[in-house]
């Protein structure tokens, strides 16, 4: 599979998954679909749905009572209407039901959680399918998040490994020569909501392979992108 | 250009556009851009940037008080903290400086405002396509919005024509048959962050093709992206 235009992007789904329960080796179920893509060639992002994620590290619980164990995992309630609450995770990312997902979970009762450390889960991809490979994608842990203002959710980045979230185009000029003060670009969420696109349109497509977009160079985290307290004006 | 995989979206820039002025014929120049890219083969969304929208439209002031011209475009302030104002548009959308971008415009001590009616400016594309192709694209005007409690922007749609912003999944039922009670997915504004990758990577780009992509069928409107305010929990 080669891009038809090198300025263009390509996101191919990851497909033929097996559902995903606790335990299961991701890098393995994700190597064996990437393989049918062709492998890798380098300088691709992964993007890999939370859901999956959660689920091969077993962050399903049980319950009968969703409310209280959205109240026990956030870190902060910022608003509250009956059974809608946007609060504060322990990541802190904000989003309604502190990203406790009653939809697709195993069974009727349970729940699934958001992993413990998206970042460390996104590396774990990373590492693992570099060695399968030889070459080790950026890999994006992705959720679907509510936004202020506006309706509809979209998916969001809240792992990364092996690239920074945000373009920083502080500094640089634009075609005018005007100096830009404030670009910052969320490359990581725009990506995790192109791939949203392709998994939305067919069931059972954990992931995502994104050719064409040379991501953000470094070590980057997702807690990059959460907005520091003091810059927040929507506390 | 024929996608490589069915399951997935190719994301193709408009390139060879000329620097876009007043009065200009946007139809003419997308439309050639397209023809490079062999035209149009049905079922796909033009993504088109909001600054060559509102260049072509002539919404281009001579001003040396930006701060003043917000505050005329913003038909309430959400926030404000110095030069930064979180403010509503006449339109409704939430954004940064009432949607009044001083970068790329075209000289200095001029500013760039929003099209006065986003939505019919996506619809003369779309129309003036679809005579020349004999096939009309979905068209999106995308715009640069900051988000709260995430930094960096991402791009999101503020007009949109042949399609629905919304993808509606409520009712419908997840793979394990639980029904999902919210689920609304903001598509137009991923098809907007998506097309932004491809903007970003070169300079000069001011839409994208996207094919690959059914999108929500029927007449829909950005207005449709917007949270009425008795829903709005961040007023």
């Amino acid at each position: 599979v080669t891009l038809a235009d090198p300025g263009g992007l390509e996101l191919l789904p990851l497909s033929g998954v097996p559902d995903v329960r606790p335990g299961d080796d991701l890098v393995s179920l994700l190597g064996d679909a990437l393989e049918s893509l062709g492998g890798l060639q380098g300088g691709e992002v992964l993007v890999v749905a939370q859901k999956v994620v959660s689920k091969a590290e077993g962050r399903i619980e049980r319950t009968d009572d969703y409310l209280g164990v959205v109240l026990r995992e956030a870190r902060g309630v910022r608003r509250r209407r009956d059974e809608l609450v946007i609060a504060e995770t322990a990541h802190g990312f904000v989003c309604a039901g502190a990203g406790v997902d009653r939809s697709n979970a195993p069974e009727e009762g349970t729940v699934v959680l958001l992993p413990v450390d998206p970042d460390a889960s996104a590396r774990g991809l990373r590492d693992g399918l570099g060695v399968r490979f030889g070459i080790a994608p950026a890999v994006i842990v992705s959720d679907s998040f509510g936004r202020a203002w506006r309706q509809g959710t979209t998916d969001v980045a809240i792992g990364v490994a092996g690239l920074q979230p945000l373009l920083d185009l502080r500094g640089t000029s634009d075609q005018r020569g005007y100096r830009l003060q404030s670009t910052l670009v969320a490359v990581a969420d725009e990506l995790a909501g192109a791939a949203e696109l392709v998994m939305g349109k067919a069931r059972g497509v954990p992931g995502v392979l994104v050719r064409g977009f040379d991501p953000p160079v470094g070590e980057g985290s997702a807690r990059d992108l959460i907005m520091p307290a003091e810059r927040d004006l929507f506390p």
